[in-house]
């Protein structure tokens, strides 16, 4: 099973940005970790601060990966583009927030990509990632 | 670890009702299988269609066990006091969708609940429920 | 053909309450009356103030009886779970209102419940309810 | 008892236009028969697409017969000169909708006329006219 | 003069919940000094987390006793229902609240029962009920 | 000068519906005493509940009176097309209301007109229309 | 018969500020012709461009003359104080207005004051006050 | 290929009204230019200022030409009714709009009918109508 | 203790204005019977109808007195400047009304100074005040 | 004549995307028979999905070349930025769409980039691109 | 060159105000402050808290002064008036403010006075006087 | 000290773009001035059109130099991820506008940076810039 993350705009500050909402840890070092909690998920990793390469690299792998997980960041709440993206693609998308956007402004209340993502994860910090990947394999 | 469900109105029909957006399996029967894939911890469950009584439950167990699983089904979208009681007690509570409410009717895009619970998961069917349970263990 | 009337809200007070806008007659005097009208239909009432109460009445009846006759009263406005439970069950709802809501206070104008109801019918006193009834007899 | 049954925009399509949501039968085979129904009301009928001459005919019989049954169609949403002209009356009307307005689109959701409507009926198919009728007859 | 306190969703748990809000008097211990205070008249209580059993208890003391103090915690912000309770009964009914809503989330700035109630008071504490009784005693 | 008025729908009951508001003359009594009093200015008048009918009179005294005065009744709310006529043509235009809209409900409080019309009268009952023509006598 | 004609801010510009809009002609040499035209009316005049003086003159001619004519300026669209000043009256009061606020900034469009106004004129420049004059005298 | 143009409020004015947005060509010249250039459409033409009678005509070629040019004026705004004719049609219609509607006032900038038309072209001028007939023919 | 009553506009006609909404006594004689029966505070009053004296006068006993009650009428609902004098001051503010503005129309129903106070009261009539009073004596 | 046709966000997925919405025939293929039909044109075409690089291109030709073509894609909806780089050139753009916008989300019923086209096309498949160039030639 | 600067309600009391928005220095010695630092303009200086008297001081110094500064304080988001004034006089006028109201409350929000003055300065503190002045001195 | 001055989408058009709004002398002819008048500040400009690239050049610097002014053009009103950028950095940003956008469109009036912005400065053509600069210097 191949699975990408997609992070959008201002997670490459992860550990720097806010560490008060998103915690201080690295995503880098985050990723490892995943890595080794799902031997069995061929994982990789895109970030940008672009829109159009969001979608471009959503587009890439929409057709040859099983899985997209994907946080938006701020594009989460302006972006149609994004949101057509995930609607084109034949294979699923999970939305995810490290923080808990309703509890914070008015303007992050209202998600674009929810509705075209199978399922949406938020606020567990950055173990939200961890119970994307969660969902996607069976237990016994 | 103490851990209590809590499900709200029409959720005693999963099974039975819509089964094109809820699936077709009893919550019964996930709760034992539920209960056999944490067996570090101790699962408790609750469903009622009364607003009331789902607060009383949440007060009674709100001080008393470690995390409340809340699936508010209908009353997600319009209950200020079941918000208040959740806010009121001193353990966090994680909300639970089985569909993803952004992709039905508008009514369900507004979550009452959100801002004062810890983490959100929607859209994953009845794993909704496991993934919230995974995010209460810590892995190595 | 069974039938059953759920009255919600306030309406134990007909006959006493705001008899301006409601009428004087008890529904109880009228229930009677009604099941002489119709003496072919097997017609049962259930009344509740409490949301919760008519949600398992839906419930109870959903699955069993032809048609569901709901005055949802206040909750007409406000009930998402309400609306839900309706959506859920497999015999058609009709909706009753005594008075004509689009004629009151601005609040009252957004019913929640007529999207799932197959039909609506308001403004005829209680002979909304006996309306409803002749809905379900063929004439010839 | 005289009646007159207005039927507005499109109602002349009845039996050729969208059959899935308004049914096929043409509205003059179901007149005959509603004639046939209720010999004791002298019922006539009348249809336009013109709100102007829809507003002729509720003068002309607002205040000479006993009850005006209107189904305004599309002008139900956007007239409130159809609305004024039912206020101006010295007879009740009633509002008909062969469909249930609330469960399509968000614009048919508002009914300028039923405020000043004496009852409304809708979703009963054809059959919401005859249940208008009956609503003129008392039963003992 | 007999006056009946209604406490609705969340008030049984005053001096345990979000102290810096509510305070940390429990309503059992203020209940008793009110009593003390006003002599003069007749004061019992009742609290409930149902929406339903507080119509239910406003219809039972609505015809009976003189006035009702209401504090309808969330369900103030919400409840149609309630609203048309107070509204059915023939005695008046004040609006009580112990924080000062306006000055918290903007949902909560709206209620839906005070334009039924006679009067309103909020922000005093538990010193709002007390202010309450207050303006039924006549000084000289 | 020549001055046509031009009266939109229901207007043709004036004298007849809601007296309360509208007074009991009839437009046909006043006009008389309208030309008696002005009988410098040419005067004639049309009504028509049909609003195209009224479309097409604007256009045709649009470039060949010098003033119209237009009481556009309900449509005055609701109609783009009436207005985009008003604009079209090449002489003014006064707005004539008999009643105040802005005393009555919500949706009377919008005029589509005003914007094109280079006066506006409301709220003096018949007298309106003696007002629109002192606007058009200099006086010394 | 006596009548107060009171002007509000920046009204005192008149034949000064923006002439493209309000003429070239102040309003002390307007008065004057106004005096003349109507000989049979006592007519007096203020303006202020404080809110309070505006509410305050409004008490002092609210019980003893006959009529206010008054043009609010910019606290048309924001003063529920003057509009309470003037449903606190015993006689009533006309709206003047120089130019036509609908087809001006959308801010505009909606006055607080028309509501409690007997009658409303906008547009005719100065000769509005003019014909709000002649509403008051009866013509032959 | 039989295609008729349908023309609603206000266009019989065209060459005449506002030149600097429509331009200063009848449209009747410019009928005679377009089945010029495209003889192998059998072209007819209707205008009304009327919107029942755009409807019936709507309803008389709906059913038995290929398509309809609908230039829905004014009521392309505000028309329900029309709206519904066109759905209830069995062949496609194209909107047509002379001008930017996007560009001009606010209420322009929603249309009622696109979503019921297969195609919609604006801002070309009498251009647009020539366009939407190209868009009836294949070119090789 | 030092308390000082400031009232806003159209507060001077207490006891003339719409007495069925506020009543027949007149606020000096009523601030008489105040003093009398709350010997134990040194009790001044002040009205205007000028929304900056109202400023002037809240800076000036801000920070010498001990409690400020303040009936704001209309500027309630529309005084930004008003509502950061009260936050601007080191003493409390109590907001009072005479009656209950949730009741009358939709422009009274958002308090602009409210969240900035630190009670409220409304809905008493004149005892508003009074009840105000009481929550600043202690009781044994 | 040179004309360049810029496409936007998912554009590159036409004939892989949503085939129900946009069809099967990939954009270079179309864009060939274009250059076929229209030999007197010079055409050319870019596509991104980087709002800014659609911007960079708008800037590059929008001073060069005759006319742009522009399917902005989901940034149609929410591109300030763009709609200002339209405004900033000095040659025409039109607004191209291959589906009908209305017809689907509420989101995609506003255009921000409309009100500064000279002319929009939408709802013609990929032959609204076609209809576009035919609005560049003139015919005989 | 004179320069006039005026202010609005409440600032009155900087220095003393909520310091930590408004910092603690009282705007008497700033003013001395800014006159030494631009001894090449005559610098004068009004506070009132009255709405009418700003309105007032804007008259009497817009059309003899070169430039006024204008910190409208509360009036900043409320007044129509003061709108008014400022586009009534000859010269320009820049809107201050000391704090950023965009990141205070949501009526903060909006300004009804910057789209009438030519520039605006907020959240440099009292240094957003200062920049104002450098705005009118020429640099080389 | 070290400032760097970042530039949003179009404004790499300075002097050729709309000159009425935005003047007609390019940014880097503007910038080498700005050098001159400033030496004792270490100035860097950098301008892009592509949202992402302004967010990674205020990553960039947001960490290492003192102050960012940004002009985030047309992003302005739509880019949650630029303010969110903003918000991550360590440094303050300060907001500029050559124009006065809340005296343009309504789409402008809303800026989403402002909140997290310390300061703003609007409508002062290129002088702008220069007000931010002199914000950053002491003087004596």
């Amino acid at each position: 099973m191949k699975v990408i993350i997609i992070n959008g705009p201002n997670l490459n500050l992860l550990g720097i940005r806010e560490p008060s909402i998103y915690g201080n840890e690295s995503f880098d070092t985050y990723f490892v970790s995943l890595q080794q909690s799902f031997p069995q998920i061929e994982l990789s990793f895109y970030q940008s601060n672009i829109e159009g390469l969001l979608i471009d690299k959503i587009h890439e792998y929409g057709f040859s990966c099983d899985v997209i997980l994907l946080n938006a960041g701020g594009y989460t709440h302006t972006s149609v583009a994004l949101s057509d993206a995930i609607a084109a693609i034949s294979i699923p998308c999970i939305e995810i927030h490290i923080s808990q956007p309703a509890a914070r402004e008015e303007f992050r209340h209202k998600s674009l990509i929810s509705s075209v993502c199978s399922g949406s994860i938020s606020g567990f910090g950055l173990d939200s990632y961890r119970l994307a990947l969660h969902s996607l394999i069976k237990e016994d």
